[in-house]
């Protein structure tokens, strides 16, 4: 029978508050009804919001950034019911393509004020900053980060099936104990979102069971062993992730799409967020949890990555001794975060910002690589910049760098 | 004039004991003695011993591991006069070839006992256990780890310029105080190690010197400022390493040469440790440091890695939630550690022990990546696994897998 | 100031003949009127049309292709002005992308009969057939062709600016003595297609310059010195193709959209045919014909390209002694066409029909290789094949191949 | 059991004319006397002189190639006998490494006269030319070609099984058949070298058997049915190649090792000829002629191709029109001279000479495409050059560019 047009399975509506969609949610629970079903083997579109569900604007102020409302994200599409899938099967979701809409052909990437969700680097670049993304096919380039264009390797940062209640109670117990016990030793620092009512999306649930996801429905913030906002940069056109599956129906949902992101995605609203569309086939794998000991997800890339030979990663170490001087123990955390200043000052010396280079690192594709974690006390981590994504020459050489770029970000009126 | 055979700028006698042979050293220092010169651009060849100076045997026990020496560790081959270089430039240093001795085709990887050097995941495998690997040209196969072979991406694990007094003063400091904090919160665990006499080796220092490096020489095992140990398993033929200078000279040393690396080299004695001859070319970068903000070196990657294609990588993933259930704050050597756990997980369904897995693991050329590192409190690491080396079907598949695997690795005759 | 959606500069109508839509064309000469402007640094879709303006259906039968009106093709979209574009200078055009229509995701391949149309086994494949292929996401698989199922990479088989009316003439004239020549010794294969006024669509011409292009218009199935049919599978998503200038304003047309081609593009209805958009950015290399010695169009590649590795390539090789064992001079052509029916007869060892196999050897992303042209009396070629674009095991091995494949492609009733 | 030395097959004698050596051969024959055997499966090293025994030096003149007796090429080292391989078989060669000798690296590329052997652009390059080429690890430059350097894609040019007595004769009467032809038409092109009794070179035959090779033997310039002189660039380390085998015992030569070479090997001495050592490993696959239909060899390259990224490839292109304008019926010989003219013409641009060009087009890794061969009557091919082996910035740009090329490669005296 000859093919007709993908059937989309989700649609959204742009011009309309995401919280006044039933086929979106913003938290993971049992409890929230699926908005549409596949079948094993059909292939789909599902639409998605930018993860703030429009929040911010194409525009030269990060404002919008340093207000942005954390308690609403992260708007998903779905549950989706995949027809048969049961508790233990493993389904495997083909991404075929993710492509933004072509009405809003944009997106961006910012820095979250240290009091607004901050990132890796926030106690360098404690304020609010932004570049906006403009798409022209395959490529993108800002008009705040000038002299940089590349192919995007376009994701979704968040995917994954519904949780159990069992799992939920389990997410939100062992949570909970770890911000118990940064309370008790006086941490000042947010270190994970327990459920939060306000805000909650439960989707088209009734308000009995909207009550009950508010109250105990998990955060969508971080990635947990379902996959979830996993921001894995290489989940891309032709990828095949394999998600366990913890309800009858698995209950998949997607969102977080991104045009582009580093590993690491440094600055935590570090990808370049856009609105759009992604085709996925969804296929199950019976009892697949138990046959492959599978505990967290696994996925295999696609076969269309951006690739430009490897002698054309310019390529950063560091190690696990701090900005001060400290010695920390095998801490792959300090060492990536050294790697990362060390990119920023070898190209602040083109005329670069700290923040258009935070911004940068945070959604160009660059490979951040575990290089040693037994050397003690030092671990080693590498940070490989493809120089391809610079309009201009920009390897090792005698004599210096010339300053070549002049306008910088976009600040929040603050600043 | 037409080009002769290469030079041999240091020689090695894999038949005399490490610490007799004067163009060796295990400590860096400045007042060791350069063993030889190079100019800027001239071509020359360094012999290597293995890292633990012959202390290991083409056998099937893990013996000779359990009980390795690791004081005498790392021999070293150099240091090496860079003509005209000062402090303040850079030497890069063009790996041109790297090669096992023709004679001694064979290398090992090894898991060490958790009193006697441990490794990331040593309370999981404390005991000693060996495989010895196979050179086939650019191939490698282990009687020890059956199903699996693969084309090394070969390199050297050390390569660094001596420190200043200066420089080795911080290092040998901030080491200290890590011990002593360590030391005061009662750990147990050997978190570095530092300056220790015995069994140091200065070259051809005199008697003095030889007791000055014996002293306050800092130790091999792990990566610093200066490069050293960072066994980066893409410094490979072609690379070129940009390294800090920081005494007249420079003073490069080499050593711990490695047939092949995974990511994290997680067994500690992780990679295929082999010895043999790396070919390299220096130059000098003037003022480098300095013009190009280098406070740890660089380097870019060869054009000859092998490649497979990217949907040729089965990705494991991992979060920084712990074996027991315990939730960390964007922990990534948790997270790592998980997802490494999880790949031994998976192919244990095919036969392999788990020494074999976390042997196989640490020494073939798998990508470890930092997925994601501001998604509280979970960081994400990513594991990928070239199914290409191995010799049978891997990939995920509906029914579960076959045990194909039927011998082990070596173990130490105390197990 | 923020980004709009692309503008579209030629837009079709899929649903209305191909000769009724004025920014359509199908003959090379510069009096066919341009069809749009655009500015050089500007992003545009192109909308086209299939090659043949919709002859071929999405059903089970080759009647279509056996019957196909060749003196139709191909519709071009265009010409399009490039503003400030002059004789001399060259136009470099960025592919940013190529789509389908999202509303008729499907594409064609097919033989075409020997007597109409042909291909370079024609001799051995002498009758019509048809392969349909499904578009899901980046990958396409075909009903007709079971077992394979690879990423498309798109492109357009034709772009090339309007000839001056003197290379237009130079063209008519060498062709013209071509066929004359051939006519002289009695050869009744048709060599070259000269000017034809049947059908000759000249876009928005007015009747007299519309007779003028049916008279000397040039066909658009050779590839030319402008560039044109040139069926180039790698001039994909980020290609940048630069090509000669002869009129003012260039006249830049694109048409035959292939989802996916091999090297040589073999049975001439050998790509994946499909109407669909190109996204293009044109800019202007002034005088760059003289300053870059350009007699043809140079291009470079985009970074997004499918990639295996490259021992996933299972290659075949050919000499120049044909199928009756008859020796020729270093002939290309022969020594591929002997690659092509090795591969051929290999795959027929599953299943396969030779014309399924002449068929997706045509349409997979197949490289053809000139290995050696000068070893007297024989050239050799290689034709290598990705093996993971086939569903099941296929490299060599002892014991030989099951057959597994059990349907057929596509044929015309009278076969 | 522990592995040992890897042992040498066939050893040469680098300062032993080539004829004196038993364990060489330049004629193909079934009574060539076996010159060592191996196992199936065991791995061994085979010493090689280059493919003319040593005729040219590493000096600033082309007089040596000027005056290069190529009746006496090819030295080929065997045959070897493959226990067990009987006709109808199919031996696997894996190549595990390719190395130029410690003791001489260097090798050499060259144009020969139009009188003595010739090339593929003899015509607009008729005399001698040479460049000597320094090995500096993987890695070649040449004093004669000033401005480029890439890693070497190491491989033997001939490598192939002894013909049985009935291939011999067919190979005999069809060359015969062609030069008959040929001369019967008046050519006075050299089209095929028939066996030639002079330096005739039998091994290590007795005089009876000498004699009859002599007589019948095949010359090893062409590649055939069974491999030969393939000169396929991709046979490089970790290739797998699938030869026919005809007589029991197969009688594997290997010979005429390139550093380097392009697709075409164009100017015939086109390679970087090196003498070297090659290891193999040979397995046996029963009856695999038969079972895969093979008529001539396949193979699957290794996984460690030297790889830029498709984005650093420059593509020339060029049709089946010639450099007076004639036009030529879809002829892939005259397209590909053509492809080859333009690269010439655009790197003059940089101060190169046309000999230095077509020297480097015939030895650096350059990518020779059949793009298209049915777009009647114009072929189309095309030539990818990956720009980074040049050490200047090549892309096409405004403005032309500067020449910095200022000297030249070797020629002979006569010049």
């Amino acid at each position: 029978m000859p093919k007709q047009a993908i059937r989309t399975a989700v649609k959204v509506d742009l011009n309309k508050p995401a919280w006044e969609q039933p086929q979106l949610h913003n938290r993971w629970h049992p409890d929230i009804p699926f908005s549409c079903k596949v079948q094993p083997g059909e292939v789909v579109n599902v639409e998605c919001l930018d993860w703030t569900g429009g929040q911010i604007g194409n525009n030269d102020s990060a404002d919008d950034i340093k207000y942005c409302d954390l308690s609403r994200i992260h708007y998903l599409s779905g549950p989706i019911e995949v027809e048969g899938a049961e508790p233990g099967d493993v389904v495997v979701v083909e991404i075929q393509d993710v492509q933004p809409f072509p009405e809003q052909p944009w997106g961006y990437c910012a820095i979250f004020d240290k009091n607004n969700g901050g990132g890796f680097l926030d106690s360098h670049f404690p304020n609010a900053a932004k570049a906006i993304w403009d798409f022209e096919g395959i490529f993108c380039s800002s008009r705040h980060i000038p002299g940089v264009r590349f192919p995007g390797l376009i994701h979704p940062g968040i995917m994954g099936c519904m949780p159990s209640q069992e799992l939920l109670d389990t997410w939100n117990e062992r949570e909970k104990e770890l911000v118990g016990y940064h309370a008790s030793i006086g941490t000042d620092r947010v270190v994970a979102n327990l459920p939060l009512e306000k805000f909650s999306h439960a989707g088209s649930a009734d308000s009995d069971s909207a009550a009950k996801v508010a109250k105990e429905g998990a955060r969508t913030i971080p990635p947990r062993e379902h996959g979830g906002n996993c921001d894995i940069k290489n989940l891309s056109r032709g990828s095949k992730s394999y998600l366990p599956v913890y309800v009858k129906g698995a209950g998949l949902s997607i969102g977080d799409l991104h045009f582009s992101q580093g590993d690491g995605e440094i600055s935590f609203c570090g990808a370049i967020e856009m609105a759009g569309i992604i085709t996925i086939k969804c296929e199950i794998i019976k009892n697949g949890v138990k046959d492959m000991c599978m505990k967290n997800p696994m996925y295999i890339p696609g076969p269309v990555e951006p690739h430009y030979g490897p002698s054309r990663y310019l390529t950063f170490e560091g190690l696990s001794v701090d900005e001060t001087g400290k010695q920390h123990y095998l801490d792959v955390n300090v060492a990536y975060k050294q790697t990362c200043l060390q990119f920023i000052e070898y190209f602040k010396k083109f005329g670069y910002s700290g923040e258009q280079l935070y911004i940068l690192l945070s959604c160009a594709p660059v490979q951040g690589h575990i290089a040693a974690i037994v050397d003690i006390p030092n671990a080693c981590t590498t940070l490989g910049v493809p120089v391809d994504i610079f309009e201009f020459e920009c390897l090792p050489k005698e004599g210096g760098f010339e300053k070549i770029i002049t306008s910088d970000c976009a600040f929040s009126s603050g600043k």
